[in-house]
């Protein structure tokens, strides 16, 4: 990614979704180093647009979470949107409870965050009986409640939002399982070159027979080449017909995966390939 | 599932997640008659636990919308639970603004419903330049309005909703997608027989090696069976390991399934048959 360099030569900007204090925007810093810009969006389309217009040089979106799963929207705008990752990164999620400093965990009646972020912390908030608010955002809820000056109320979001807002965190790690990870791929316009340690990103669909799917994936099978996910989504505006979403080894200029490729396409009614970019370590 | 005949004999009693005027609770009605009695839960989890300590006889549960994709909560709800599917029911979602009946599209300012609601209604949304606010339900958020009598201010909720509440609907049909279908499971206790047109339901998980999962799939294609979903599904606790969601069509007790499910125990780490129901039609 160059990080370093580039951001002595012209600040950079990176898109993500939500509000400052975001976990993408967490995610973007991990990336690109404290230095950078980071642009909040209110929409996942939103942060593709603002790619797309040039207003920023980067992108970041979450793609899958170790809890909730796939995040399918993310997939159906690189479908819209020809826009190619060229990284991707795994944040650990750590959730706080925050609120004004006076308050504690015995005043506190009402916890607002985003609907995910209230199901991951689900045992520690019914264990203390608050009463869960969804809101649109993490960091999102914490502003809310500074600005409004809600009391008895707290919101679930980083660390880095409690520091950003000026609020206090009554308590760390309030979620169920510690095992919460986001993984985020960062967009540019520019495809990448091989590195010899990359994964590829490609979405398919097939016709609607018995064996077709097994099919498709011979291609895979019979080079060894790991898959890391599979998935069917459905197409929009087509109720109970899926495209796949399927990500491997290797990159898409390697020969392997060039054969591979190949290959699938006589198997397949559509074909894309998202993109190829170096593993996360 | 012979419901006319025992709503006579007593009264059935159908859990399902939402307050009434939900969309499950139409798909109940659609299932059992209008005269079953419709139990609302707060959580997904309380329909299978109200179930499961037979505060009722049946649970509807949504599985799968066709533009928001699977409904991952509920499989990993199936893994906790031995509740078995009995029957499969598809349910248009068609979309409502609501209010009171002296507002108008012009005097109408903010906009609540679930977040999925939201974002099945973005382009008119947008259009309108309404704000929209997230809640938990989609018929709840137009009993809060009642309630709260909040002013200037809509819900996107179900026909029924509108009528439950007493409340106006404002406009019809004004989600982005026409084609938007809910697919929900009914569970119950018993296992079915087969009836010559069902599907079955498995979740199991692989080595992860390259070629496993096409492994896994060599049985149902060497059959021919149609494989009518596959996804993989984050292990909870174990990042980056996966459990697959496959749906396929066939009953348990047919011998071609059986002799595939045994076939496919060979390759598999773990296996658990959902459950094997009849088609909707």
């Amino acid at each position: 990614m160059n990080s370093d360099k580039t951001i002595k030569e012209s600040k950079i900007k990176v898109a993500f979704q939500g509000e400052h204090g975001a976990y993408s925007e967490e995610a973007a810093f991990k990336c690109f180093g404290n230095s950078v810009e980071t642009v909040p969006s209110k929409t996942l389309r939103d942060v593709f647009s603002a790619l797309k217009k040039n207003k920023v040089d980067f992108a970041i979106v979450p793609v899958e979470n170790s809890l909730e799963g796939t995040v399918g929207a993310a997939y159906d705008l690189f479908l819209k949107y020809n826009l190619k990752p060229e990284g991707e990164v795994f944040q650990r999620i750590k959730h706080c409870l925050i609120s004004f400093p006076h308050e504690t965990l015995k005043s506190i009646k009402k916890v607002y965050s985003h609907p995910q972020a209230l199901g991951q912390c689900n045992e520690f908030l019914g264990k203390l009986g608050y009463e869960a608010i969804p809101v649109y955002d993490t960091a999102g809820s914490v502003k809310m409640i500074k600005e409004k000056k809600l009391k008895n109320s707290a919101g679930i979001a980083s660390e880095r939002a409690a520091k950003l807002y000026r609020m206090r965190i009554i308590k760390k790690g309030i979620e169920t399982n510690r095992h919460n990870y986001t993984r985020f791929l960062i967009l540019s316009k520019k495809k990448t070159r091989p590195t010899g340690n990359d994964k590829t990103s490609i979405i398919f669909s097939i016709r609607h027979i018995p064996g077709a799917l097994y099919e498709a994936l011979k291609p895979f099978a019979i080079r060894k080449i790991n898959l890391t996910k599979i998935e069917s989504r459905p197409i929009m505006g087509k109720p109970w017909e899926y495209n796949f979403i399927l990500e491997f080894g290797g990159h898409r200029e390697d020969k392997k995966i060039k054969d591979t490729l190949k290959d699938l396409e006589r198997v397949t009614t559509f074909l894309k390939v998202i993109g190829s970019y170096p593993k996360a370590k």
